[in-house]
């Protein structure tokens, strides 16, 4: 957890462009972003993976996805938008801790 | 909501390959599957949108999520999976039914 970038930028010792915070959740631009609006929401408390997380995880879980609308409008997403999770090497996973990618506006990766 | 393609569905108005189902979700393989699994996970409960949902769904909301590992592993997603949900127009929305989509295995859409 201690090597954990996105724990990191939680904690403020990796700068990032924050969007939303709350006490459960942080989310920012992503920094390669893959369209043009790509923003990146994730727990504070480090969780890996979505198979990683249990009924514990419920609440927070459900917040996570509540906040999406809300966040997505902030970003000027008024018609819309994708949301991607990644799970596992197999899902593309690119950074161990669980993280909602928000995507919108043009070039929209995703289904055609 | 009578008209809804994904109610008709959960009714068994209209066929389905169902893959997992319980009180409260149902999920069955996409007809136009965009990779080699492909599989959506919808709650029984008509919910347009994931922006239409609010605090009174957040127990049905966490229970999608935790389910999303248990059933792409059903479908042979050992190494991990991508999960996407568009919402409204401006994300690709294209059934006015929250749905889930499970994309696995070869020639998975999303980022590269």
């Amino acid at each position: 957890m201690n090597d954990c970038i996105f724990c990191k930028i939680v904690a403020g010792e990796i700068p990032s462009n924050r969007v939303y915070e709350d006490e459960l959740i942080y989310a920012f631009t992503d920094i390669a972003p893959k369209a043009s609006v790509h923003v990146l929401v994730i727990p504070k408390q480090h969780i890996a993976r979505l198979d990683h997380a249990n009924q514990e995880h419920a609440s927070l879980l459900a917040h996570m996805m509540l906040s999406l609308p809300k966040i997505a409008e902030s970003q000027g997403l008024k018609n819309g938008f994708r949301t991607i999770i990644n799970t596992g090497p197999g899902g593309g996973q690119e950074v161990d801790h669980l993280h909602i990618h928000i995507l919108g506006g043009s070039k929209m990766p995703g289904f055609n």
